[in-house]
Parts: C-alpha cells; sequence; structure tokens
C-alpha cells in the first residue's frame, strides 16, 4: 500500500502546534521530524507483521507457561534487533490458575454426557488442541471441587436479572446457576460473584448463539462467529475487591523460597466452583429445566423455549484447577529521550493469551513489534525523540491485569513525575473497523493523528474512514475507563491514556478459534490492518515523544466532564437529587482557564528553556483529578471523574455515582466538593502556565518556539 | 360466576342516554329492559359453551365439506330451539380449493425428504389429523404444478424486502421464495403476489419460532405456541383485486347446471404454486442456503445464520390442490324488532375453518350461540327490542370473506337504509385480554358496556381489566380496517362496526393444534372467557336494538380523523407535501357539529315520533363517509377515511394514501375536496338532526324521551 503524501490540511490547533514546535526545536540541533514519521510509516510492513503474528500464535501461550517465557524472549530479542536501550524483563510473582482437568453431565432428568473441548475444524491446524488432554477450558480462579444440583437459568447474571428471580420466587442457594456471557461485554467474574454471593452451589457462563453465534452471522470457519462448540475461557477473578494487593494473595513466601498457600482464601477469589461452557453444551442443560418460562429478553438463540427453573436438570460437575505462584514476567524496551529522558511516553500490550490468542492479544503484539521495528530504524536514522518512548509487553493481563498493574506501582514516582501519555493497544484487529478511546484531553490528538496513515480498505485517511463510520461525521473517541492494561495508568495514577483496535465482528473471543487461521483467513486476511495499527501506534508515540508542546487539550476534557455531570445526575433518576450545580460551575471555570491557554499558545512565543514547565503543568492537570484516598472499598481506583464499575461498565464521578448507588445521599455534597477542588486545581494549574507564557512578540527570536501553526 | 349488582356510575353520557331513553320509552307498554339485561347476563353458560364447542370442534370443517354443512344444520337448530325468528339459509356458489396431495424435498445439495404433515401430541387425540392422507396443508388457490428450482429466502416477503434482495443483486426471477409468515400479522397473499409478480416459480411460506414458536415460549402441548411441525394454513387469494366479484371468478355455470373453468384463470387468483411450511421444514432449507448472510432482521430463531440463496439449495415441490364450485352456506336468523323492524343490529361470526379452528372460528361460533340463547330467552320473558337484532353466522370467510360479502351485496338497499350497526366476532378466546376494535362513533359505546360484564380473572368489571392493560388508564379501542367479516360492512356500505375478541399468547394459528385440546387445556380453561364474551355481545346488542338514542358519537370520530389527517401527512415524509388544512378544518367544523347535537340530547326532550329521525341521520352520517366510485384499482372499498391495505394493514383517508404511494401527487388536492366533502356532508347531517331537536322544556310530557340521564 501506497501513503499519499502527508499533508496536514485540518489538523486542530493542538496537534499543529506539537508538529511545527516539534519542527521549530529541531533548529536547534536535531535532525528532521518529517523524515522520522516518513520512517514510521514505511516501515511496518504485512509480511513481518504477519512473520511475528506466526510465531506468537504457534502455540496457546497462557502468562505462566514454558511457551509464554520463550515469548518473552522473542520479544526481547526482537526489541534489542531493532535497536532499542534498556530492554529487561520485569518479573513479577503472581498467584496463576491453571486448568488441570474439567467434567460436567447433566444427570438428570435425562442423563447427557457434556463434551467440554472445542470440536476441531478439519481445514484449521490449530483447532486440534484439545488432543492434548491437558488442555481444559476453564474460568480461571474458579474453586476447585464437585456439586451436583439443579440448575436455575439466570440470563445475564447481573444484578437486576438476580433480582428478578427473586421476584418471580426462584431461589439460586444450593443450585448451580446457569448464566450467559452478554454483550454488550460485562465481567464474567462479576457474573460469578453474583451467584456465590446469592449462595449459588456453582456457576455455569455460556455462550448464547443470539449474543456470538450463528444467530449474528457466519459461524467459524465460514465466518467470524462463535460455533456451536465453541467455549470462552476466562478468569472470575474479584478484582474490583484489589487489584493485587498483592498478586500473590493469600500465599507467602517461606524462607526456603517456597511459596505456602495461607489458611484463608483471599477475598478477591471465588468460593465456589465456576466452568464456561460452549452453546451447544449449555442447550442440553437449558433443554431440561423447567419452571417459569424465561422472562422477556432472557430467551436466546438456541431452538427451544429457554425456562428458569429449578430444575429438574441436575447438573453435576467437577472442576479441578490448579493454582500456584508463578513469575510474569514483562519485556520493558526504551529509545531514551533527546532532551528529557525522565519524560515518558509508554506503549503497552499484553503478551500473554488465554490459548492461541491470535487477536487476543497477539496482533497487538506483533503490531507492537513492528512498531519498535520502525521507531528503531527511524532512532538508527538519527531521529531521538526529545522524550523517551517506553515499550512494554505486559504479561499476566488475561489473568489479573498483573504485569502492567505492578510496573505502574514498581515505578509509580518516576511516572507521577514524568508518564507523558500511555497507549494502549490490547486486540489489536478483530476487523475492519478502528475504534479508539481517550482520556479526553488526548481526543482531539488522536483523531489527528489518524490524519497520518491510510485506511486499507478505501485507500483514503483512516480518519476519513473513521469519521464515514461515526455519526455525525466526527471521528468518536470513547471514554475508557479499565477492563485492559491502562487501567493503573489512568486510574490509579491519572496519566492520560489511549485505547485502540480494528474492531469487526468477532465470536470466538478466548476461544480456542481466536487463532492464525481465524486471523488470516477471516480477520485480517493479508494483515493489512495489523501493518496499519504499527504505523499509526508508532507516529501517535513519535508525535508525543517530539512535540514541543504537548497535546493535551483541557477545554475539551473540561466539555466531557460537564457531560459526566449530567451522566450521574441521569444516574440517580428517578430519585431526587440537587444538580450538581458548584461541581457544573467549577467544570466551566476550569474550561474557560484550558480555553485560555489554548488561545495564548496559538500566538505566543516561548523561549525552549520555558517548554518544559509548560508541558509539565499540562502532565499534572490529569494528575489533579485523582486524589491518594481512592474509592470507599476499591482504595486503588483514584480517579475522581471515572472508574469501572465491576462489569467494568463505566461510571461517572465515582464517589458520586457510588454513593448513589449505595443511597448515601448523603455524603454527594461532600463528594461533589471534592470534584470542585479538583477541577479548580486543573484550572489553577492552567492559569499560572498561561501567566508565564510570553505576550505574542513581534519577530521573536527564531530559537524560540513558535506556537502559530 | 356470579354477576355483581349492575349500576352505572360512570356511563358516558350517550350510553346512558341509550339506557334511559330505552327505559322511558317502556312507559309506552313494553316490558322492562333492565330485566332484559339481567337475562342476557346470566343465561350463557361455560357448560352450555364448552358443548357448543366440542361439537363444533370435533371434526375439520372447511367451507364447502359436508362437515362444515352439518354445522349450518346445528346452528340453525340451535337458533331454532333458541327461539330466533326467520331462521334461514343464505346459499352462495363460490370457487373453493381444497389441498389433494403434495410433496416437497430437498434435492441439493444434500436430499432431504420433508415430511409435510404436522406431528401427532399423544396427550391430544386430534392432533392424529394426518392419519387421514386426504388431509394436506396447503395454501387455499395456490396454483398446483410441480416445481424444481434454487430457493431464494425473502424474510417477510414485504416490497421492502424484494427490494432489499434487489439490492444485493439476488435475483428471485425463475426461483422459489421462501418468506416467513410474519408478526405483526401480514396477509400470506400479498407475500405470494410480491413472489409471483417478480417472477418466481413458486413461493414457501413458513413459520418461524422467532415469531410463533419455541423463542416466544411453551410449544404446544406444554404450552401455546407453535411446535416445530406445526403448519400455517390459508388462503392466498389476491383478494385485493375483487373482492367476490364474483365468488365464482371465471368459472360459469352452462345450460346443465355444471359449473365450467374459463380458460383465463382470474386476476385474484395466484398463477404460482405455493405451500406452507413448518418451522422444522424450512430449517431444512434454509441450512442449506448459502450465498449472502441474511441482512440485519433477517435472521430468526432457527439454529443457525440464514443466508439469502440462491441455492445451492434446490427444492422440488409438488402442489395438488383441487378447485371446484361449491356451496357457502350462511345460516341467518332473527329477533325481529318491536317497533322499528326494519333497522337491524347485525351479530356476525364465520363458522367455517381451516382445520378444527377452535380458536378461530369456533369459540366465537360457541359464543354466538351463547348469545343467541340469551337474547332468544329474553326474548321468550317478554323483552323484543325496539330493534330487529340480526345473528349471521357465516361460511367462507377463510378462503374469501364469502358469505358476509355476498349477503351484504345481496341485503345492500336494505343496510343502507337501516343497518346500525354490526358487532363481529371471528376468533373470540385466544387468551384472556380482552381488545376491540370500533368505528370510532362506538369507540364510547364498547368501553361503556363493559362495565356491565365481569372479567373471570379479576372478578370485576371487564372495563376495569381492560382500561388496566391500556396505556394511560383508559380501554383502548382500536381502529379497524379489515381481514374478517366486518369488512363488507365497515368499508362497502359504510356500517359502523365493532370487532372484540380475547386474546393472547396463540402460536397455533390455522394448524392443527388450534383444536379443543389446545382450547379447554390452555387458552380458556373452564370456557369462562367464551361465556363472558357470550355475555358482553349480548348486551351489546341489546343495547343498540333497544337504545331510544342510538350511542353514536360523531365527536369521537371527528377528533380521530384529525388523527388520521397526521397519519396520511406522517405517511407522505419524507417527500414534501401540502399539509391537509382544508381538511382539517372540515373535520373541526363536523366536530362542533355532533359536539352541538350531543351537548343538545344531554338536556333536549324529544317526543318519541321524532327518535327515528334522529337515529336515522346518526347512521347516515356514518353512510356520508362513504363515495361509490371506491379506491382506484379496488371499487369494492368505498370509505373515505380507513382502508385496508392489501397486507391488511391500515391506510388512512386511502385515496390520498395511495396517491402518496404510486407518487401521483397531483391527485392528493382533489382526494382532500372529497374528504372535505365528506366532511361537511358528515356536518350537515348533524346540525340540521340538532336543529330539528325541541328547546329543553320544563316539565315536558312524560310521554316524551327524556334526553338527560
Amino acid at each position: 500500500m501506497a501513503d499519499r503524501p502527508h499533508t496536514i490540511p485540518g489538523l486542530a490547533a493542538a496537534a499543529a502546534v506539537a508538529l511545527l514546535g516539534a519542527a521549530t526545536v529541531a533548529l536547534s540541533g536535531a535532525a528532521a521530524p518529517r523524515g522520522a514519521e516518513e520512517i514510521i510509516r514505511t516501515v511496518p510492513t504485512t509480511a513481518s507483521y504477519g512473520a511475528h503474528l506466526l510465531f506468537l500464535t504457534e502455540e496457546p501461550h497462557q502468562a505462566g507457561t514454558p511457551r509464554n517465557m520463550r515469548l518473552a524472549d522473542y520479544v526481547r530479542d526482537r526489541f534489542l534487533d531493532y535497536g532499542l536501550e534498556e530492554v529487561t524483563f520485569h518479573d513479577t510473582p503472581a498467584l496463576l490458575s491453571f486448568g488441570r482437568a474439567a467434567a460436567a453431565e447433566v444427570v438428570a432428568p435425562e442423563r447427557v454426557a457434556l463434551r467440554l473441548a472445542e470440536e476441531p475444524c478439519p481445514a484449521d491446524k490449530d483447532s486440534y488442541l484439545y488432543r492434548d488432554p491437558g488442555q481444559v477450558p476453564f474460568h480461571g480462579y474458579a474453586l476447585s471441587g464437585e456439586v451436583t444440583a439443579e440448575v436455575v437459568y439466570a440470563n445475564g447474571g447481573s444484578p437486576e436479572d438476580f433480582a428478578t428471580l427473586e421476584r418471580m420466587g426462584v431461589e439460586v442457594r444450593g443450585r448451580i446457576v446457569l448464566m450467559r456471557y452478554s454483550e454488550p461485554y460485562s465481567y464474567r467474574g462479576y457474573k460469578v460473584f453474583m451467584a456465590e454471593s446469592r449462595g449459588a452451589a456453582a456457576a455455569l457462563v455460556y455462550s448464547d448463539p443470539q449474543d456470538d453465534g450463528y444467530a449474528r452471522g457466519e459461524v467459524y470457519p465460514d465466518g467470524p462467529w462463535g460455533p456451536m462448540s465453541h467455549v470462552q475461557w476466562g478468569a472470575i477473578l474479584y478484582d474490583w475487591k484489589g487489584p493485587g494487593d498483592p498478586f500473590t494473595f493469600h500465599w507467602t513466601k517461606h524462607r526456603d523460597g517456597v511459596w505456602v498457600e495461607g489458611r484463608e482464601r483471599d477475598r478477591q477469589l471465588p468460593r465456589i466452583p465456576s466452568m464456561p461452557l460452549s452453546p451447544g453444551n449449555a442447550a442440553a442443560i437449558l433443554k431440561q429445566l423447567r419452571g417459569p418460562v424465561a422472562p422477556s429478553g432472557w430467551q436466546g438463540a438456541l431452538p427451544f423455549t429457554y425456562h428458569v427453573g429449578p430444575g429438574p436438570a441436575v447438573v453435576h460437575l467437577k472442576v479441578d484447577n490448579d493454582e500456584r505462584i508463578g513469575t510474569l514476567r514483562s519485556v520493558i524496551g526504551r529509545i531514551r529521550g533527546r532532551e528529557e529522558p525522565d519524560r515518558w511516553v509508554i506503549l503497552g500490550n499484553h503478551r500473554d493469551a488465554w490459548i492461541y490468542g491470535a487477536v487476543d492479544p497477539s496482533s497487538g503484539t506483533a503490531a507492537m513489534l513492528e512498531t519498535a521495528r520502525a521507531l528503531g530504524t527511524a532512532l538508527r536514522a538519527g531521529h531521538r525523540p526529545r522524550r523517551t518512548i517506553v515499550f512494554a509487553d505486559w504479561d499476566g493481563e488475561e489473568p489479573l491485569l498483573g504485569g502492567s498493574t505492578q510496573w505502574v506501582k514498581d515505578n509509580a514516582e518516576s511516572l507521577r513525575a514524568g508518564a507523558v501519555a500511555y497507549i494502549n493497544v490490547d486486540s489489536a484487529i478483530a476487523g475492519p473497523r478502528f475504534e479508539a478511546g481517550a482520556t479526553p484531553a488526548l481526543a482531539g490528538f488522536v483523531r489527528d493523528v489518524t490524519r497520518a496513515v491510510n485506511d486499507p480498505a478505501t485507500g483514503g485517511p483512516l480518519h476519513d474512514a473513521w469519521a464515514a463510520q461515526s455519526k455525525g461525521g466526527t471521528p468518536e473517541v470513547g471514554t475508557i475507563v479499565g477492563a485492559t492494561d491502562y487501567t493503573a495508568f489512568q486510574e490509579h495514577l491519572g496519566v492520560s491514556c489511549i485505547d485502540m483496535y480494528f474492531d469487526g465482528p468477532y465470536g470466538v473471543y478466548h476461544s480456542q478459534y481466536d487463532d492464525h487461521g481465524w486471523m488470516s483467513r477471516i480477520g485480517d486476511p493479508g494483515f493489512y490492518y495489523g501493518a496499519t495499527l504499527a504505523r499509526l501506534w508508532g507516529i501517535m508515540a513519535w508525535r508525543l515523544a517530539d512535540a514541543a508542546i504537548l497535546p493535551l487539550r483541557y477545554s475539551d476534557y473540561a466539555r466531557a466532564a460537564l457531560g459526566y455531570i449530567d451522566a450521574v445526575e441521569a444516574h440517580a433518576r428517578p430519585a431526587p437529587m440537587p444538580r450538581l450545580e458548584r461541581a457544573r460551575a467549577a467544570a466551566r471555570r476550569w474550561e474557560e482557564a484550558a480555553t485560555a491557554l489554548e488561545t495564548r499558545l496559538d500566538t505566543a512565543t516561548l523561549p525552549p528553556a520555558d517548554l518544559r514547565g509548560l508541558n509539565d503543568a499540562l502532565l499534572q492537570v490529569e494528575r489533579s483529578l485523582t486524589e491518594a484516598a481512592g474509592l470507599q472499598g476499591r482504595p486503588f481506583y483514584r480517579h475522581l471523574l471515572v472508574a469501572p464499575q465491576p462489569t467494568y461498565r463505566e461510571e461517572y464521578l465515582p464517589r458520586i455515582w457510588e454513593a448513589i448507588d449505595r443511597d448515601d445521599r448523603e455524603a454527594i455534597p461532600r463528594h461533589e466538593e471534592e470534584i470542585v477542588k479538583a477541577f479548580d486545581r486543573a484550572a489553577d494549574i492552567l492559569r499560572r502556565a498561561t501567566g508565564k507564557l510570553a505576550a505574542p512578540a513581534p519577530g521573536a527570536a527564531s530559537g524560540a518556539a513558535s506556537m502559530k501553526p
């Protein structure tokens, strides 16, 4: 694919400032950055991306397995080959969970043995996974045990679903609760927790064809959706109760170096057996349920009427998971910054997969390797960026966001002072539809950078393809709150984050079929999107690392915050809640202060020596939106504006949101005051930065950064 | 069930006037009508209703079969037993269609023979229907023939669905088009016509479990929905091109009395083979279709991804229908009116069924027999109503609305002059949820009468149960436009109509399973609703026949007409259309004239001799909303405000609606003028009636009807 000549006709002010600022600073000695972007755009190739992907997906590589350690070596070797600096391993001990054996059968009314393995499909060699009897679809951290009990069907296992069962008089205590993975995504661990906390004996979570199977479209190998035997593996750690404090939980290391399990299981770990099921196996159980007909909305696409039970279907299930302390090995590499080596732009992706993980995460790992190759090539050609770029190949994301969280904790002080932004890519490619989320200050930057690479399908700028699929024609940058490796950066430290991927119909998430066959034939034939993402990621990193002035626009953020205030008021309805007018007024003050600075930056000139002070102020605005105390019961979550719910749905102004949820209305004014203070802190930082800017001077010295595009 | 004492606390003015008017008129010599209503409410019993239903549903009774003739005798004998007068048969020759044989198989890629019969279910003796090899599920009037062709799936077979196929480049010409019965109801005949008019070789119409099967709830015999082998029989006559002109179509009677088929098949008759299919058989075909994945909304609840084809599924089908001229035998009985025998209140229900027809129509036939017993008992007790009540047990509704249409044509002059109202009940009972539709002038009357009977489930007034299920708490009276026996009355003559039934989940429509087992175990165990409907129908008939002043409120109708104007303007969107302000102004004039009369009726007194003139005026208002010319291409449809589309969906101001559909915008002003004239005719009739009313006089003579409740 040829890239069209690089033009910046529609660049928003801040991004243009960033670019031109960099160009001006270049006069003080470094090589021309336009050349850097050209290199970054042309180095990543589909062939090289494909070679990485093939190696990464050759075998299952769960965190803690020898194969995943072997892949750490592969990543380290590539980082070294490509010229990255200070390449190291970051090792973390963590409790890991491995499926050792599992069995399930319907024992009554009609006995049906369930074959838990996913079926092979002849055209796909990887799909013969279960020839190895050690491969068992399982829920990471489910309690091992054996249960025989009547089954109750609880739809998606949400609090509302359990409330419905209660209204219907259907008791789940002592029973096996069968729930479905839901669409949109809701964290499976919270489903199991709901069942456990209501006294269930065990949980089963299955994939309904309505959500990711034949009712959505063609199933693999004919199409992207999940066939009848596919199983969604996954961890069910109660991670909202942590996370990771410590990742060894109730295990401790004795003097002889041996890890010993404590007597009481950590509260983050489930206390009932649980197992994922294929739609086919769920059908065998559901078909034998009676009792009330499933309420409206609970019927899925299996070919019979769903009932909630209890029984008469009785299931016997056996979960045998091996929990042991293992090592998470993240691979870290850098390109040291030319002028501000202590200011970091971090790129991250996890390496560990549930099985082959072609989409999740190896498409991202392959892209990161290509991005590293691109930036390393630029470095060798003399393009060293102003700031440091850190490459982080995380381990243990799937079980517990382990590698990234621990690295953030271990580097908290450096990151608080110097993290410019964290750009995460988890599953990079599941189709051709670009999606991005960001801390709102970076939304405009993300949009602008997508003008610099082309969309494989249209051949035109990715920006335009993205805009065409968005409502209103402006590319939609989503809100991000958690569920992957940016969580610790954004929620714990207040670092500005970006998360991005190419999406598409994808029904084989966390199953055997998320493999090289799926990706090469269905998800990204020819690997055009993989190479595109590598280019985009590289240019994003370069611009953030090399910009004279960081493209953080807090006027956008303040306007987003006004939307958060609306959202939290809506969340309170229909119960009465005083309108958060003080918070609104503070957000407007923040917006004004940000706008004043941004207007000034369009016209002011600034000696290079002042740039660092200005940029530090911009970094600290995001930090100022956190408070050390964290959320009630979840101290890790320190951000005042957004947090993930345990289901990973977003919540806004989380302290107020959760006060509403626990009906503690009296706490709301206090929490509003905290928000007001945060907004005023942010505004204050921006005002002081504005004050330090020189007024526009005609004929500014050529050694100064011109702010005007 | 005990009825509570009859009170009329909340009666709307017109209905109260009707009652009290009658009471006052009684002073001039007849027996007390309150006694009549008591009799009518207490005579119908669940036992007697159940006995009728059992006899009626004992065997299949399609129009034209000996069994349906035997049931005509049964109805006639009951009418005579119960004391009805002038009991006669009304016979009509009509072309009828009978399934003689049918076969279908998938011949490629994988051969699958289809078993067309519905499966027996052990608990239900009637479900062994197909032990008689002469029983064949079929489409009435489908062309006989044999076709082998590739299949295309066309979703619900609507014009939009065929347009989608065209956009996709999927050609239906020469192919077999597989469509699904749709929910909400859309006439199957129009689906087949769509396929035929696009060159299809044949049509298959199947029941998707999403619409009436397991995805809706329990299937028979465990619940009300359709099992996998159920088939929806039904006629596919292109009746919007007629109807019935004549019902013998291209057949003519020779001098020797033999009917001979003409050379050219009538345009109302399909010219391709067609067949209804069970979900199970449709699955066998759909599963083997490939080509594009079915567009959004086309996927049903069968357990695989739907494709549109064409092929590779190739189906061979053979339709062998026997078309012959038979006799439709409607049974007519009367209770002659005491004072105005030429003014008729007509009650109608059809007798003919596709198979056993427990819901459709025998629940209505059994109810009519109980209503006849109730009114006959009242008559014998001396309660002869002011006007004539006509009982009509129609034949040939299922194939072609034959009996009712022909009777209307044969009695058009008497009906134009003297029909007060027609109250239709088709399928009386499919569950416990009361539903009613009416010409808007009768909506208030229908609501009021439901206060006079009790709802079996709540024990309180049916009115209140109905209100509780309606939005806003006011019982919702629907718009009626066609699809059953009131069509000729309302659409051709402009007679005010009511159509009512108890609805519920019902997935066995027109299948073998719509039988006594379904009704007695699922639809109406104990037959409480059947008896309730008989009571309601009887009281409605009595009040309309005996009211001093007819409860026709045209202020309600004029307000409804304003809504029709809005609806037709909305139908034109997004294309520009001048607003129908002249029609709106005329509707407001009509509303004013109606309100003036209704206000006057609340206070005026009127000598009995003037009542007939007033009532005739009220009748003629509805008539004035028709024009002899009828709709373009459908001259039978003469009503200016409502008509059925060929799908049986409603259309408003049909001349304008259809002008929009054929993009003939220039015709709209002319048609608006016709509407204006009709509204002005209506207003004029009402104004003249108001003018004739005497001003309120203190101490009016006791021989006069007091209008004030």
